[in-house]
């Protein structure tokens, strides 16, 4: 396998309502900030992150439309899907497609245009990434699923509402310094708690919102990126890992412990040769704060049960000794969930080349992302260095 | 890169109105028919192709749910969509896989289940591959566009309705010695051309149908293929090209023209270090007769203009010169659209190994594989060889 390297990267402006905007026009936007970045006005193949571009803007086809769109014309592009993890497993196959030495420069990209359609719509396009015969059909919905393995984390570790809600105050403290954030606002704990309640012990200021984002960062073989695209840190991408778990939560063990996320950073830092101690900075799945707990715990940043307390004592924020979601996370950043994987990607990348601005983790060398599908039933880790 | 091979395959013991199989019990079925062909009882990771879960069943996350469903437990998966292209392309992806040394044992599926909508919501799921903003919201779906390239073919080069009519009874004919297909009778030139109008010149007997269907293959290293799997023929991947075209029609200078399709071919013949004139029988997507006859030029089977008097002189039919779906094609073997592109694979695997029956093609060494999103706005060709 060749060694592989970011070398560009671009986002939306600003994620968000993009009233004004359509789907091809939103990834088109990142696409060429990421050519812009590294100056390429060529690539060779292409993969799309988008969980549902048929329920969501009725428009299957994405690789070869927004290729189209791009002016990328002729190009191998390819659309990758594992629900909220689609933005993530699209960047797996681009550091694949250039890793087996199929293509040259590669872009990954991820895109979701989700407010075309009412919040019932969006509800209901989202509760596709659980198990419909056996959860959804049945009225439960993703905000349902994830409460549920909240209560089961609060009665099995003594977890508290406050320490839940100490996750969303954290990310909007890093999101209020992110200027592409969709709610780029802070909050505090007493706001999160007493917002409005969405399934038992949720309130809206656990979830992540709903978003219309594009991202994308482009990939070349290290060598490459040496040579021709030194005048910028070069991003190596070190690690990948890639796993499933049951899509239905009444098929698990264990409710409070993702086997997925656990395995596919296990993977990851397999292939990169590091420890989880060695990591200087992540972006995790915090598609509800819950989320971010249970992430902390599997990927072993933390012992089981100890993700509350560990946010709670401000070891995750900025300034930290691990800082977690320095984006502002899906939490205030916003969460177009096609876009969110290749998002992650991007502030791992400004934070090792450190251009972070006021969110910048001082020394970050080493950083991981962690992407998830469902209620955990697909996660994707990366682990880059930089050069 | 890795040589890569094909051990295994396997599908349903049918395609057609699977009314009492669900999504995942049909693509279990192949995938465990697969894993059977060549006694493994463990994959590394796995690709699903498959289209509009969203849209046809209310699930996405098809990756996980199916792994899980599979018994595959916490392997790797991802679905991968380019509408009616997602099985060749799960391939390609499984392909790279293998060849980047990621993984060993790899699971290439396709799967789709069509019928549990009713036929406008099959027609609406359908066209989400065409162009949403510029042709369907129009009015215009796949049988209109296709009969617009029909009419631009008839009024360039002389292409006759009875010529339209001869790839259906030919593939009809295949079909009707393939158990599998769902469509499994002869025809006549005219029971096509007196069959129900659908959009002119294309009449229901020129257009494939609406499936439920599943199709699953299994690859590794070739050089493990020949240590482990050596009690069949192994099948060699010597060839693999991808290209994408505009989506919409009005924006290509020839409409006869499918340069998606020319390019994926030169790709996997270039990669394959073969010309067009070393392949012995093949499988294109004849979603609509005219596509078969498009398709057979742009490969450059033919020249342009001369496959309406090809098929009409019997060159494809098995026995002539260079057969065409043999296999039954889309046409008559049924086209759930992301199973068709593994399913041409197991054709062309059947082939080399020698195990065709009636269908046989004799002495058959090298094969192509050629499969189509949209009106070819993506398509992806694969070339097999018997080591």
């Amino acid at each position: 396998m060749r060694d592989v390297a970011i070398i560009g990267i671009g986002m939306n402006e600003k994620w968000g309502e993009l009233w004004d905007k359509s789907i091809r026009t939103i990834f088109t936007e990142a696409a060429l900030n990421a050519m812009d970045d590294c100056n390429v006005d060529h690539i060779d193949s292409m993969y799309i992150g988008c969980m549902s571009g048929g329920l969501f803007v009725g428009q299957e086809h994405l690789g070869s439309m927004l290729a189209d769109n791009l002016g990328a014309d002729f190009i191998p592009a390819t659309r990758v899907e594992s629900a909220c993890a689609s933005g993530g497993l699209a960047f797996r196959q681009a550091f694949m497609d250039v890793a087996s030495g199929m293509s040259e420069i590669v872009l990954a990209g991820g895109v979701e245009k989700m407010l075309d359609v009412d919040g019932g719509a969006a509800t209901y396009a989202l509760s596709t990434a659980a198990d419909q015969e056996y959860e959804c059909f049945h009225g439960v919905t993703f905000p349902g699923l994830y409460a549920m393995i909240a209560n089961a984390h609060m009665a099995k570790y003594g977890t508290t509402r406050k320490q839940l809600a100490h996750v969303s105050v954290k990310n909007h403290m890093n999101g209020s310094k992110n200027h592409r954030a969709q709610f780029p606002f802070k909050t505090t704990l007493e706001e999160v708690v007493n917002s409005v309640m969405v399934a038992d012990p949720l309130t809206i200021m656990d979830c992540s919102p709903v978003t219309d984002g594009a991202a994308a960062v482009i990939l070349c073989p290290l060598d490459l990126a040496k040579k021709k695209f030194a005048n910028k840190p070069i991003i190596k991408v070190i690690g990948s890992g890639h796993a499933t778990d049951s899509i239905a939560l009444h098929d698990r063990k264990d409710l409070t412990w993702l086997s997925a996320v656990e395995l596919s950073g296990k993977r990851a830092l397999k292939m990169a040769g590091k420890k989880i101690a060695d990591i200087n900075v992540c972006e995790v799945h915090d598609c509800f704060t819950i989320a971010e707990i249970c992430v902390t715990e599997a990927l072993g940043i933390f012992e089981p049960g100890m993700g509350g307390p560990s946010v709670e004592s401000g070891i995750t924020n900025i300034g930290g000794k691990i800082p977690v979601n320095t984006s502002g996370g899906l939490k205030s950043k916003g969460h177009p969930v096609g876009a969110t994987g290749i998002a992650q990607i991007i502030e791992i990348t400004e934070q090792l080349r450190g251009i972070s601005g006021d969110r910048q983790v001082n020394g970050a060398k080493v950083g991981m992302t962690q992407n998830m599908g469902g209620s955990g039933g697909s996660s994707v880790c990366h682990i880059l260095e930089v050069n």
